[in-house]
């Protein structure tokens, strides 16, 4: 029997559209958005859309209007009750009302505020400008409209059984790289691919994969929208846009130094236990360590995002062991560029000096590489980074120079300023 | 929105039915039925399920209560109005009134004939006795039964998005070997995999996946449902059982050498063109085409169904030359065992030597190897066949001994008969 009333309900979307929900976003965002709600709400930021992979011409792939139509509709989201009922009573890291009464008031009227767009030779310059709290909500959705239109575009030639077969076989490949997980002892392993997911429902079925494949060795997804939809945790602490503009803001080079400390020091205001994790490569690792305050290694853990990953956790075990820490005690997020066995070789070095645990991102929602002519579904390296702030120009150094960002002038300040020397180079592939 | 009265509906089934139609069948079933209607409407017959893969405990892995459920279900089938019409109003091989109406009238007013089950040790003892054109209808559909319980018995066990997985396994596998098959030039390929598929909806997906990757080299199905639900061409000749039958029926050995040709000299009465098609093998190739009479080089084409198929082809292509006749203008048509190397193999062997055609069986609708423990859904070599006529035992000799069958006694005559000296034995896959 055909449901009449829903096909004919179907007619009258305008488009499909590609973000349904202000919480379909990644949980960090919201503990930052808090954070900076309370701490630097009126502060001005401009965020910018980074395509790093310039060889994807983005602006040819999708045209403009759909685009506007598409972010036009993200404007008009707004929280709704369950969605809000769910932020307020849920628990997050085993505590009650993480998120306050004040903050969720301020979200519940929020709208995203307007953006910029440009075509600029074969790319589009897309910008937000606005207060930070408001601006910073715009990251994910951003990237994983860019992402899944880009994805429309090439799926749009193929053949119903073609395209039934392209999704069988990314099925597939999710599923052998499951198996293969299974087979870690102790294995802690997280969902952190929105932001360059293939799209929503193809991030919704590896959740569900990863749940009924890895059961509780799969500790929750950083995407809340899911986490709501399928019951399970959502995962996430904190992102380099934080230390970036509280770095932007400081008045003078002694102010620029501690500023990435200042940064964990209102952190530690709000939480503890789990969410105590150090994100230490902003400006690079072992400098930040070296200079870190002696408060800073009781924290929980440590996440590493750029750079040699074993390096980073070496450099961090080395480090909590100088401070009289045990690094067993510790936990050890990695999270840059992960794929199976990248995991199992860091599970297999570390799962016994360290707590450990995996944020798997764009290898896990978007692996579509070698399904198409042209690897025209591969993922490809697209970011949206607060550019400025307070007027002024931001910057990151990163762990891997094929990361930074900033104007040259500002990089050399900051390399100086934080004693930053030669960096090995690293290919970023997602 | 969830269409409750569907979901109500759905409520009602007691069991999900594996055949729900009477056409579910080989279309060669009905072209033969309809010739056994008009020559030997009352022969007396038995059809007997022979499992020839022995490792496979059928009776372990079917409940008998589930199995006669099944049974008993196409039991109370009969033609549909829309059905019957189809089969009255199409053209088939590019004639109109394909069936009579004497014929259509005692098809309409069918139902199957009793069937009688037991479980002798790990095995299931399944006849059909009755008058030759009823029991002859219960071939296909007892397999197609079997064949997908023994899949249900395995899927069972297995979660969610296991099944998904496993399907979107078998669909990248299908998709791959088409892709293979689009870079034949003038293949001409249809299916002929129902009694042995994974399941019907398998086999309808099948099928609609080689409609849109092949185009017009798929030239349709031997399954007539899907023929009519798809509209494409129904597919297929004449089979093993009316020669079986008929050298039963002889009563010497005189009777016993020309019974293969008078099923042939029937034939010939109703149909012309394409569906002339000589299947040689019942009794050895060699020594059919060795005696046959001249009329039949005249024939459309040969199918190679037993032995070497290369060998087979060599064969029939010599003797139409030693007739007389240009093979070129002549049909082969392989249906023994085939995957997509050895099409590609037989392809590019005589494309350019005969006119080329493929059935393509067992590993077309039914290729899950190597996708679960123990290869349980692996397909395995199960047929129903004519084990008696007119009270008397049937003999098939085939170019491969190991699809030999009947009684020693009556298989040392009939090989005397035909003058079968030692053959090749072949691995029988499916």
């Amino acid at each position: 029997m055909v449901d009449i009333a829903t096909r004919v309900y179907d007619h009258n979307w305008k488009i499909d559209p590609i973000v349904r929900s202000l919480i379909d976003t990644d949980f960090y965002k919201l503990l930052m958005c808090q954070s900076v709600f309370r701490n630097k709400r009126d502060t001005r930021v401009e965020f910018s859309l980074i395509n790093r992979s310039t060889h994807v011409p983005l602006a040819h792939l999708i045209d403009e209007g759909e685009l506007r139509e598409q972010l036009d509709h993200i404007r008009s989201l707004s929280l709704n009750r369950g969605e809000s009922t769910w932020l307020r009573g849920n628990t997050f890291y085993g505590k009650r009302q993480m998120f306050r009464s004040d903050f969720m008031e301020w979200f519940e009227n929020l709208r995203l505020p307007p953006y910029h767009l440009e075509r600029v030779g074969d790319q589009y310059e897309l910008t937000f400008e606005g207060s930070w709290p408001e601006v910073m909500m715009w990251e994910i959705p951003a990237l994983a409209v860019l992402m899944e239109l880009r994805g429309r575009a090439v799926l749009r030639g193929m053949g119903k059984f073609e395209l039934q077969v392209l999704y069988a076989r990314a099925m597939t490949r999710i599923w052998e790289k499951i198996e293969e997980l299974r087979q870690l002892d102790g294995l802690r392993l997280a969902d952190f691919g929105t932001r360059r997911r293939h799209s929503f429902l193809w991030q919704d079925w590896c959740v569900q994969a990863m749940i009924e494949g890895l059961g509780g060795n799969f500790v929750g997804t950083s995407n809340c929208r899911i986490a709501m939809k399928r019951d399970i945790e959502a995962i996430g602490t904190n992102a380099h846009e934080l230390p970036m503009v509280y770095a932007a803001l400081a008045e003078d080079d002694e102010a620029l130094r501690k500023a990435p400390y200042d940064v964990l020091a209102d952190w530690q205001v709000e939480h503890d236990g789990n969410l105590r994790i150090i994100l230490p490569d902003t400006y690079g690792t072992q400098g930040f360590l070296d200079s870190a305050p002696d408060w800073l290694a009781g924290w929980t853990g440590i996440r590493i995002d750029s750079g040699d990953p074993a390096k980073g956790a070496e450099i961090a075990i080395n480090w909590w062991r100088s401070r009289g820490e045990d690094p067993r005690e510790k936990m050890v997020i990695f999270s840059d560029g992960l794929d199976t066995p990248k995991i199992i070789e860091l599970h297999q070095q570390f799962k016994d000096r360290v707590k450990l645990s995996f944020g798997w991102g764009t290898l896990l929602t978007n692996d579509f590489r070698g399904f198409v002519p042209d690897d025209a579904l591969a993922p490809f390296s697209l970011v949206c980074k607060a550019v400025s702030a307070g007027g002024r120009p931001t910057v990151k150094l990163s762990d891997n120079p094929n990361k930074a960002m900033g104007p040259a002038k500002e990089v050399e300040r900051y390399k100086r300023v934080f004693e930053v020397g030669d960096q090995t180079r690293q290919e970023v592939v997602v």
